[in-house]
């Protein structure tokens, strides 16, 4: 698939002037962003295998240049650009999965100036989309401590794409599937669903309907009890079919799809079990969030699966990550020179420079990541002090030891990927085993202890004399 | 393109036992929503076309059925079924752009049981997301009063089709164009955009950086001022290029994305008023929504185009509609019977039985819809009571004029589209005059007066009925 017109119209004019007045030269633009989401201490990587391949295939087509041709912005000698246009660049990311929080340079694109703008639009939101849903879905999961995680929003996300992509990055923080069958095939994982009010009311009686499904599917039952009567009729009649379901040996779940989840959970499980089904398992759904989830589960409500819909592929309250790419430095008489955007709000100055993290350890686990210029080591064995990237007060001093690992490393090189797609599983696993490394304080749903990010005292003083440099030149 | 796996995995599972148990009868399905979104009194019926166009082609391909093969849940028959499907129902609707209220079915889709269910996920998936960026669209345009709207969502939007189909959907609600030039290109709208931040940097000094972009693009040059400093260089050096526009009989504007922008407005167009340049105009952006857009509004603030992201191309805090596909009829016994979900909250009862929906006029504008049963007619110059769908108190006497306005309108038959897709100007104007006919009251953001949307006397003595009919079958 072409993909070059999915981009901004003015990145197509600003190529046009970087072209025209010899500007496009070498540059470098980081993607990072500005805030965790709903008030959380992190945020999880997502969405760079799928931008990967995107940017392989981000073109121009021939429709596509006579469509731009046809506005009568373009010249001649832009379009002709454009006709032999890939991106060539090199591209230096976190793994997907990993944790990441604000002000790390999570991907660094090294490219010439136009092939870094034109792309911005794709990097942003495949990288912005996914991240958010990956760590909705992380924070779903960690709210329901061992309870499994259905993703069944393909009705309420934000288009075809906001569902399938949606069910990948859900999948990646954490949920074990989804309802979407397209989503399933596409990325080999468990498509799965229970029944709809529409099966039930189809029958003569919600009777029937139980016994017809179970028979049909005895492997895979779960009863919607709450059509008419959760309490009489729904629960009464899961158990007349689940009883000769668990006598072929057959386990079977009901699920709740609305009313008070707490109290109908607790009855309905101790219905089961005066029936002799102890082994049978309860779904809930109903605009389930973490919030929701977190407090159910610390009633000790006896919820086996949750299936979440709107929450986990929209983002529910937020809606968006807040993720921004910016030109980090641009080749000036022979050498990179960092540029930085100076905000009268300093908290949304850039952090300039070619730059790398690490991250700290002690012997818990991680204790901070630190941005360094990519042209200094960070020091093993000296003590030294690092700067939060805005607020001069918050600073620490630290001996970094031999446990600091590197974050980012060379994902594309020339245009190319150098390594093929991850499997889906293993970013899963990652993002459990990146998530488990981190004391539970700053996993926390709301006000999180907040992990250290901070500058070394080199980026620091780069800082500090461009934004003076700024305030002289302008 | 195949699309017959967007769908849930349970519409498949079910399709599977309707058709195994004999039950794959005609039926009748109701698309509708249950509560306006953020806090609002109406929203707008958006993405049927896409809706239709996707319906004409939802097959499953040769690759799904051995997908779906190898799940090991289907049998040979209803896989063979699968291969010969196509929606080959009737489908009544809204028109695109009409204005829409809770409990009224927006969509109407008569099939076989077994089509209804397949096609649940993508009728939801495309209103669901359409209708909510169309009204966001709605409400932020209103707020702008005569202000207008830039679309600048792609980098915030949800995933690739989230992006796309909200530059559709924000245009039928009111904006003018998109910065996203593939929807452009593909709806036919205008493409727009102003400059980055990277511009600005990529030049040895904003002045050059000015100068270059409006020699370039004389007629189309929004300077961004705040890269270093809004009110000292931003707008001093955007004096100077502008009045070299201006020499040249050139209108231009400038920029605002960071800041208070209620003071920058007000400050830069008193600057570019003092040196003369009065025709030149003011564009803001940075997260503004159309709460934040009505204060600025009243507080007089001199800006001409808002760019709206976020929350215009996700809806915000708000990021799903709140559509449901409900059955309503299945055919029983050789006469269609109304079937209803009973529900312990009376607001979450649906409306059963196939209907009509006519919006009242009086000499203001419309004052109420009435859902009707589709065998009862709308009885005009005869005076009768009207009923709240669930609050029994609610309710009104009046005698229907000739002016009763019937809404739903038969768009395709037999799977095929009765038009071809609407030219969406005239989508969009519809969204527009349908809007200006109601009392501005109802249009409010917040604490709208309430619109009425009431059923008939037989419809409320079908609903009693079936609600207590299932009281005692179960």
């Amino acid at each position: 698939m072409s993909g070059g017109l999915f981009t901004d119209f003015y990145e197509l004019t600003m190529a046009q002037g970087y072209l025209e007045y010899g500007l496009d030269r070498p540059a470098v633009f980081n993607l990072f962003f500005r805030r965790q989401p709903w008030g959380g201490g992190y945020s999880l990587f997502a969405g760079l295998d799928p931008l990967l391949e995107a940017l392989q295939g981000f073109r121009f087509s021939g429709d596509d240049l006579e469509y731009l041709d046809g506005l009568g912005t373009f010249s001649d000698r832009f379009l002709h650009y454009l006709e032999g246009f890939s991106f060539k660049g090199d591209i230096y990311a976190f793994a997907e999965g990993d944790v990441i929080f604000p002000h790390e340079p999570l991907l660094r694109v090294h490219s010439s100036l136009v092939e870094g703008q034109l792309i911005e639009g794709l990097v942003l939101n495949t990288v912005n989309f996914q991240s958010l849903i990956a760590t909705k879905a992380a924070r779903i999961s960690r709210a329901a401590k061992g309870g499994r995680i259905m993703e069944f929003g393909l009705r309420r996300a934000q288009g075809r794409d906001g569902a399938l992509s949606a069910a990948r990055a859900a999948y990646i923080g954490g949920a074990y599937g989804t309802s979407n069958v397209q989503a399933a095939r596409n990325l080999g994982i468990p498509a799965m669903g229970t029944m709809a009010h529409s099966w039930v009311m189809a029958f003569p009686s919600e009777r029937e309907a139980f016994d017809a499904y179970a028979e049909l599917y005895p492997d895979k039952t779960i009863f919607l009890i709450d059509t008419y009567d959760t309490l009489g009729s729904g629960v009464r009649n899961a158990i007349l079919a689940g009883k000769r379901l668990a006598e072929r040996g057959k386990r079977f779940g009901v699920r709740l799809d609305s009313g008070d989840i707490q109290y109908l959970s607790a009855q309905v499980r101790k219905a089961l079990d005066d029936a002799g089904l102890r082994d049978s398992f309860i779904v809930v759904s109903n605009e389930l969030d973490e919030t929701i989830i977190e407090r159910l589960v610390a009633e000790s409500s006896p919820i086996d699966v949750w299936g979440v819909g709107t929450s986990l592929v929209t983002g529910g309250c937020e809606s968006s990550f807040t993720g921004v790419y910016k030109l980090a430095a641009v080749e000036r008489g022979g050498r990179m020179d960092p540029t930085m955007k100076v905000s009268e709000n300093p908290a949304k100055s850039t952090d300039p420079g070619i730059k790398d993290v690490w991250r700290l350890h002690d012997d818990d686990g991680p204790i901070a990541d630190v941005m360094t210029l990519s042209d200094e080591a960070l020091a093993s064995g000296v003590e030294q002090t690092f700067y939060h990237p805005s607020l001069d007060t918050r600073r620490f001093t630290m001996t970094p030891d031999g446990n600091a690992v590197s974050m980012l490393s060379k994902v594309m090189e020339g245009g190319l990927r150098l390594a093929p797609p991850a499997v889906l599983d293993a970013i899963r696993e990652r993002a459990a085993s990146a998530l488990a490394r981190f004391d539970s304080t700053y996993l926390r749903l709301l006000n999180p202890h907040l992990y250290r990010v901070s500058i070394t005292e080199n980026l620091r003083a780069l800082k500090l004399r461009l934004s003076e440099e700024t305030k002289k030149a302008m």
